[in-house]
């Protein structure tokens, strides 16, 4: 059910602090090797779903920096709907993120799922994510808040935009301005696609928060072939950039291979994400320019 | 809960027929005065929620068609939440609409609510809308379907992606195959807009089906200042075009206020959609091309 | 998201009007061949989904009534997802109730699903059903409303509880106080049942409504071994009674065939609703009581 | 969607293990203190949403325990969607729940949100409660296995069945076998009640598993006046037992006031849950009996 502008404007008010743009009013901008990410440019995200061994992630690595992204992704730590599927290599894992990150100087984004994997998690990352499942877990928002470095705070499958900016607001009243907020589909009766990606989303937080926001069209549609339109319909919606499932050798993945793009499909998605956002830098006075 | 590949394959090939692109691989384009309906060019249909008098609808239908529509959206029979509600002026509304067509040259689509009233509204509109409301009437499916007029058929609020299909199987099965899809909004637990925007049917129809599907970021979204921003992301998605609450007096529309463009606020958006529509003809290799 | 007390009270009392209690403090009860619907017993409908044949529908209405059934349900006007599922037998499906009603003295049930089948629908049935995907066709409650006969108005699958109501005072602001409201189940993303029954709106009706309100556990669960408990949770949460799916031979049922008891089970079914019914009768300060 | 029959037990039989009735065919009851969670008697679990100070908790235990509660219920750790909101007493509130246990011999459920607070929370409660919002933090649901004390695990606000017993199965996998399952609402479009109440999942549960459900109808309505109707309503369906926001003072309720019961109201309901236990009991041939 919709609330209306003063619903919302009162209840922002009142509740909202440091997310605000009534608090900011200037979009915040985050800096990482160089990368401005929520300014002008897009920031893209790619990488396979989990590390799996050396030659995966430093091969997806290359790849994917060849192709463009920004940042490598990968998961070490996996939450998995059954203790009896991979629940990812760990501090190993992170290990293989770091030569990864070392062979191609491409900054590191992946999970942590425990306040006690936090410095260590902190040790090998350059972006640190909290996943939809922990959305609300905030003991761990309140120790990601205490670090010094980027968080990706992935929207829980069910939260509303008042609990996401919450959540965000756990980490920023801790001391860590630096939150990314990523929408990944919430769930709903739709079959069609893994999850229903929400983008109304992205502008409405863009009107509300100074937090930059991004778009996951891997788990937003958890099928390959709807991976392109929907990165590009994320970005005209507003999106400062996207995190992509991308691994090397696709139909190998030992998790989500049904939503991983291979590099050829990668490539040309980049093609088409420059050219738009030539677009989207000249087109005047554009909608969700703030 | 996701469908993956062989799932949503055996599904389809058993229960889609008419509908289904492995029925007929081209697009299916539907030709009205001139306009190609899923074929290259968007095709922008905009007007007021509800027709109110004949200034309102021959002001809006002068300033839509000046700024580009190709179509004349506005209701005579509306569909309301309580019979206390304003319920559309009838055929009176339906003589409005056909002033408007004669004074600007735009075909007109409006909603039929009733079996009883086809042949009436058909003697007026160009295109006839079939609510989601009615997504499942399926007497007045049946009743479109004899009809040699386009039907916009607009998505259930509730449907799965296989009900709407199955819908417009009930229009092509009695005879009538110009049948336009329209994405309007999904009911979910999201409160920050007035429906959840489900853009990742629009690439999923693409592939299953060869009818052309429209969006409606208005009730999609149900906030004038989310229509801007939703509207490039349904064309990025590939949507054929966009359909679009516009009033000559935004403030003093009866209906839907909250998200109705005012004139100044959908010339903006046609020169961002005009600039998109060239930017998406040219770019190679586009994802959602068939 | 939830409307606590004062939100709902305030949109409760500028909207609603005869259907509520604050416009009729006692609880409506509709009368029907010496059944008092509303009343302090229990009303239990039961019969097959679709009517299919004469001895189908005869030998179930027989054995519903021997079981303790008041009224008997049957489809002959059937809503399919697909056009080219079974639609129903129609008028004759009608006759073949009247013929059943004859023969066992149960009054019956039935959908109407188009304003033009309104007169033919009242002429055999006692109480004309709208369907949940009709719940918003307005024509359809509007042409209802001017009847003399009880309607049974199901709610939608995704209908908020101002809607149902809403969809009820179409009913009645057309002169037909005789409305009884269905709880059937709504659609959500959980996937062991076929839709989520919400017996939570059974007390909130009772509480802000003076008509009764029955609850449907065949569709409200989609399953057949979740029909007998959900019964009995529905008439503890305070249903004024149900409505059955019960075909003589299930397993032939050409329609709904999981969600359908067989005789053996309904009749187990009845012996405990008519335990539970008298358990409830003497239990001193019921909840729900009003 | 539904999954009938074929479908959920393939899916069933590849993956639930430990948690599934075809591993262990018998029901799993759990003791404590001489109380038998999951046996023929129904187990009430009663106390404030928080733990507020000496005085509420030890007054409110007395007087659930005078009226037939078998367990306090009371939050130290308390996850709330603002920081700004009270979050607990924390170690002080664990305490006082020592505190009344020793002052009424009730036993003591509460909920850990960390798997640092786990052998903290473990030292002071009875059965450790897992929440929502935690019902996929895996990291915590493997510390909670390793422990041997009973654990209430409440469904996420977005879980599916599947989920809900996979992630029991994450608790059995590491040795404990003493879990609780507990439904207390999804989320859904429904504004009437806080969640909905999905009491479908309770005769299913029964069905699949032999873990023990038990039901939440003060989240899973959100509204005080439900609590009673639905509470009566679940035990219809088949729980195990309730677990109930009971305040001496409800409307000084520092969390949750408008889904809290003051003592009459308790009192009330418990007198109706005792008739209605026996009456479970002495029916024949329960439909939920396995």
């Amino acid at each position: 059910m919709p609330l209306y502008e003063s619903d919302l404007d009162k209840k922002r008010n009142g509740q909202h602090k440091l997310v605000s743009r009534d608090f900011k009013k200037d979009n915040t901008v985050i800096e990482l090797n160089g990368i401005m990410i929520g300014g002008e440019s897009l920031v893209i995200m790619a990488g396979p779903c989990s590390v799996e061994d050396e030659r995966q992630i430093v091969e997806t690595a290359r790849m994917v920096k060849e192709h463009g992204a920004h940042v490598l992704r990968g998961g070490a730590f996996k939450p998995r709907t059954s203790p009896y599927d991979f629940q990812g290599l760990g501090e190993k894992g992170l290990q293989l993120l770091a030569l990864a990150r070392q062979k191609t100087g491409l900054p590191v984004v992946t999970e942590v799922m425990d306040t006690t994997d936090v410095p260590m998690v902190t040790e090998y990352a350059d972006i640190l994510q909290v996943g939809s499942r922990n959305m609300q877990n905030f003991p761990l928002l309140k120790a990601v808040g205490k670090i010094n470095k980027p968080v990706l705070l992935k929207r829980g499958m069910a939260a509303t935009l008042e609990e996401f900016l919450m959540s965000a607001e756990y980490i920023l009243a801790e001391g860590n301005n630096q939150v990314i907020l990523c929408e990944r589909g919430i769930r709903t009766f739709a079959d069609h696609s893994r999850n229903t990606l929400d983008l109304n989303v992205v502008p409405m937080v863009k009107k509300i928060s100074h937090l930059p926001i991004i778009v996951d069209p891997s788990h937003g549609t958890g099928r390959r072939e709807l991976v392109a339109p929907m990165s590009l319909a994320a970005l005209a919606a507003g999106a400062a950039g996207l995190i992509i499932e991308v691994h090397s050798r696709p139909d190998q993945s030992v998790t989500d291979p049904f939503q991983t793009l291979g590099i050829e499909q990668f490539s040309q998605l980049m093609f088409q994400i420059n050219q738009f956002s030539e677009w989207r830098k000249t087109y005047a006075d554009a909608p969700h320019a703030n």
